[in-house]
């Protein structure tokens, strides 16, 4: 965890104060339960709650310390903390974690910090799925140049584009709340998954009161396939987001011009270059989607445990189960604002967007040809023949437009007129499906 | 693609011929469909199918030879399909691709490609849980051992370790499930998916007939977050094929034995060692687990193309598409026939299952103990003294059981007698709830 | 392996024939060795050879047919081989492979066909530095700006640029070298590497021949790390292409144009789109970096086999070996191709850098005013200011260059006159060590 | 970073303190070199050094506060730390960083760090290698069990597999040798690296004076080809970590129990299972493992920059720098624990290599049996025969060993009569060559 790129709440959810008090609800629902099956008395059941609660509420710096050192005794971390929490619970502390096994905890502890987060995600997604509305219906119909290979093709609007990325980061919702349910469950079943010593009804308890499913089979641990899908979404979310930032960052390059970060009064953009003003944030966001996408590839790697578990899984989740998740809430957050803010420059855009002479406009003519009574590969040949002609001498002395290029051209000419040729290129035939498709994306 | 690792059924989903196929399905429809909408004569949308349909269900080794021809020119594989169809279909072809764009043609192949790819995948997975629930139910009850950290832990069933697979692989089964849903998508919808050379009616048509939904908003291509999520989905499912293939690698090693993959008549284990029985099989399925696991990152880098595309995605795709469905098809098919035939010892089970002297039951002994008065830490203690005793002495003269070094510990002795140990340590205690399991798993 | 994206003479490398021939190479090399020790008759080693040869040079379809259907029954293809080639030598085979396990000749076969990989691998670089160095000492004063974040930084040459990308490219060679030696090993062992039935003398003999060093410890394999960081070298010259390839897409895009993929006559950039010149090259250049620097995850996996060996590389190295090799070798040669006859326009070069005004200089205005006695801080914010003022205006009515801004600023004009203004901006400044970093990179 | 697996040396290369006292030293090594050259006032350089080497070397927890605050308006770290600096260095700060851009400070300081974290690394490894090489000749004639597939091969010696561990280590060093090289280079050339405000000379007085090598082209930054070659270095090491580990975990697990992980007085195994000694350590190196390789992939990523530069790489390395070199340093140094306490069985050893009756040297039989005039097909079915009849029937009443079973049968009886046999299979014959791998790992 880095801390520039880490804010409060989702970082709470990984401190050991945080870890530690799921811990104790843990044990202390698991004991609640045992206490109503009669397996331990309801009255050390009581006790556990009533004076583990505030042990674990007001839980300290030197607490933590205290169990650490515990732990460097004994090397097992759930021990040490039982060590801690019976220091204050008293006798009745010998019937925590009765015929329970310390991954019981861990694990439930584990899908408990992972649904917060999640949870976290997807409100984070919902403030940017609300910006990208917003902005996409700002600038529904502005025009501006649609690119494949970083070449100008058609017309398309600022809007249809932020349209895209609002239908990809609500399809990354979608599957938010899909990995959420994956790893939304709980495990009290013993050493090795066979609720040898412990009822089944206490699984079911702890995990109706958490709000997670039980683990239809667990073997000391809950599978780790779980969790590999969980750190993929997220991976898939990291990869919209570079996508996303991206676009902001082409946008913003000196040539094209036609978006720019918000930048800050006060701020500076280079140490040496008083002029800059650089897309730092789209980068910023390029990096860290690096980042979240390089947690998948060992959070796959962790399914194959051995037998009924091996704990190697439990290192790389202390790296990627923080990581990952805080990394994205940052990220995602920091998406929003910049996009919330975005600055658009409309009239660049225009201007990009003629800058070519109107051979964007070379498919509609094409059709148009082809209508006329050419075949597709003779009006190919005479379509390509005026665009490059428009494009490579554009800037020279008697350079003109596609447009008359192409009424210049006789196999054209013989087809087309003037007027049917403006007829072809009106602007207004390359909008009349922006309802449509704003309608699939946004309803109604 | 490697060839001793590829089954033909999905291998033939990729080859040129069922490329072109699905091409000509697709542009036939579409002249359908627009020659429904007035766009193009009927009469030609007609011919097209007609003319076309016997050459795309023929097309031979010598075609696919003429298109490579006629792209070597060209330089563009759709515009090469083109014209050789136009070869065939003569006038009428000029309308065909009316308003469309590569990418229209290309990625909605991609689509079914994707889709018959994952029904393949669905049929493996119900073949392998098939397999994996049938030698559940035979060794529901058959004792093993449970072992965490590869250290022997409590008594558990082969049934139930089968059952924890079978229960990954319906999982995976799921995630493959919504993988398909998020690939089988539909763009008809022109160079920067504007549709303004194409009617949306036309994608809606083709979708419909291809059983694809269409793709809200395309930008010349189908956007790659769709694809990044299905090859995670692949990767999630080639780790849990490693699990699996890891368990039978520990249960076949010389000292464990438990279970031996099926040695054909004829096999030879080693060139050198003519003793040799390996797990070949389940190794052989680590590597391609690895293979597999391997393309999810070339795909989430597949995500962030630049503005409405570039054409990086398609290099890869051409490995990655293949390689992954078709190595993980293999892989699967592999598995379950592993699994089916796979030799199960189970008086090695047991065998193993008692080799420690019965401190597998130390968790039971820890509970009766405390129920009988010891604190947590004094039965813990207790317990770990006469284990370690048990554990390291065992094979020496005069080394003797758990259950004996309990008897003969005074602290233990003071709180169960014999008939109290026998009761905690009793095996049927350990295996009561795998009805409760089995049913979780495969229903009531 | 891509055919689309294979060569022939990398291809080949890794045909079947080519494998088999290598084994009989080292079978023939190890029963030469071992005659001459005594281990075998000599005779027979010398029949070996001598029937061998012809077999191996000959070997055919229907032979790698045979080979394939003996597998068939042994299930172990180094068994199947030594069978044909028994059928071929008769009874001097049972000499052959005395001593040795598999892996003895599957192993050092691997190193030889890495080693020939490595060596085609490194023509290719060598090419590729060529192309770059021509094209750098062609534009070593061609002025073009320099971008940092895409955004106007300050003058730079296009040689330079090409100078960073042939030093880069240095390096990977470099990096070839060394991956090249740490593959080029050999092992003749036997089962576990501990020449229980084979002569250490035997191995040193082999490897003289093949030009190998000996393998210092083999555990019946040669260890995996040799392997891993081979495929390290090829992801970091895949990802060296990459940025390589970056840039010309960059410079390709409509806004920069300063320059061009070749566009060959009868090339199609689009079939919708009859304007369009794509940087495909580039693009695909870019998607096959992202597949080969994707097998350096699995070949990472490899590593940590089981004991002296499990085989589950083997299925991974099938992949890797191959496409890893054959891609890079492909995308080398691309991109030098690629290089050779990029079309490169100086006029948009010049013209881009001169777009916004000459704010490309800021810094050196900066250094001026701090020089003529302003703190940093205030130069930094009156320069700051200058530049966003001509940024942000130049385009409109009133709009002036940043050299007039600066004069029209009195904390500016205060410390520095026209003159010395001019004097600060001069554009020889930028390029007066363009020598010193060519002669670093090129030598004297 | 995960404290829990980060020592402090490491951690401190990486802390705010030691990255300001860095970029210090770089800013007033290259004042002194422009005060040599003339470039800036001697006097001020001097008194930059003289004031602000005091205030790096006492840098507080207040300061990095102070700066930070300053970065919160400015936005840019480097030019927050000038202006902190300035505060104290008084009107001779001017001076500093005249003609450099950030990345100058920033990128030469990472060189610093990586190149520091690298000796670290060097020194790890030197005392992994001193603990490896000390069991190995402890161990060098301890025989165990050769496995391949987890197979019971042929007998090796305990030292012998830790002189292939030695080996592997060795070459991993030898790795981060020369990936120390890659990173150990030195750019103060300007905004674009043209150096255009600052003399070359100033980047070889700075790079002299750091132990450091110029860098031949920067652009702006440092090339990330460089940093990416050296992740990968501590990737390939860190599965040889894995591989270490695992045969760690392999050997302690219950049915083989060769070796065992020191097991600390007052160590708990297992909260629920008093009798557990788990192999955590090589478990947890297992998982380090996996996040060190992990990171290999996005510093790949980083490497294809836009044009001179972007600062996507920056967020990658605030992560990956750290995080990497910590976690292998801890996973180095844990390892060097591990291997120098572990706890070796030789009687176990002997008891597993002698569990299966002998058939671990079924091939000297076989190469005894071809000698004495079998054909080698003849003698493989013959021993594997004898072999599975061993197996399979060991422990049951009437089982008898391999020799026993070989000397029963006519077609061997024919060819060899017991005292062949035993000579075949004289243990001696297998370790005759220990010497001779020793003396190729360890020296003469």
């Amino acid at each position: 965890m880095v801390p520039r790129y880490a804010r409060p709440e989702m970082t709470a959810i990984w401190s050991p104060e945080s870890r530690y008090r799921i811990w104790f609800e843990i044990e202390a629902l698991a004991a609640e339960a045992m206490g109503q099956l009669g397996t331990i008395p309801a009255e050390d059941a009581r006790i556990i709650r009533e004076k583990g609660q505030p042990r674990a509420d007001a839980i300290s710096a030197a607490d933590i310390a205290r169990i650490d050192e515990i732990e460097r005794e004994t090397r097992h971390d759930v021990i040490a903390f039982l060590t801690w929490m019976a220091e204050g619970i008293g006798d009745s502390a010998r019937f925590m974690h009765q015929g329970m096994t310390s991954s019981d905890v861990l694990d439930t502890c584990l899908s408990v910090q992972l649904v917060r987060a999640a949870d976290l995600l997807l409100a984070d997604l919902d403030l940017l799925l609300a910006a990208l509305r917003r902005r996409a219906e700002e600038h529904k119909f502005t025009p501006t140049v649609g690119r494949s290979h970083g070449i100008h093709a058609e017309p398309t609007t600022f809007g249809l584009k932020l349209a895209g990325h609002y239908a990809e980061f609500a399809r990354c919702r979608a599957r938010i709340v899909a990995a959420r349910a994956e790893v939304a469950t709980c495990a009290i079943s013993g050493p090795v998954g066979t609720f040898a010593s412990v009822d089944p009804k206490v699984e079911e308890f702890v995990a109706a009161r958490l709000g997670l499913q039980v683990e239809p089979v667990s073997t000391q641990v809950i599978p780790r396939d779980r969790h590999a899908a969980f750190f993929c979404a997220l991976a898939v979310t990291a990869s919209a987001i570079e996508r996303l930032a991206t676009e902001v960052r082409h946008l913003q390059r000196s040539e094209v011009r036609e978006a720019e970060e918000f930048f800050h009064p006060g701020q500076k953009g280079s140490s040496a270059m008083p002029h800059k003003r650089n897309p730092v944030l789209s980068e910023n966001l390029t990096g860290l989607a690096r980042v979240v996408r390089g947690y998948a590839t060992p959070a796959l790697e962790n399914v194959a445990l051995w037998h009924e578990r091996d704990i190697s899984h439990s290192s790389v989740e202390r790296f990627v189960g923080p990581d990952a998740t805080i990394t994205l809430d940052f990220a995602l957050a920091r998406l929003t604002g910049m996009m919330d803010k975005l600055t658009v420059y409309p009239d660049r855009m225009v201007a990009n967007l003629e800058s070519l002479g109107g051979v964007v406009h070379s498919q509609k003519v094409l059709l148009a040809l082809t209508q006329a009574g050419l075949s597709r590969e003779g009006a190919y040949k005479a379509v390509q023949r005026a665009a490059m002609a428009t494009w490579t001498k554009l800037a020279e002395p008697g350079g003109q437009s596609f447009r008359d290029n192409l009424l210049a051209d006789e196999e054209v000419a013989g087809k087309l007129d003037a007027a049917a040729l403006n007829a072809a290129i009106d602007p207004r035939r390359d909008f009349r499906h922006v309802d449509t498709i704003f309608a699939r994306v946004f309803g109604g």
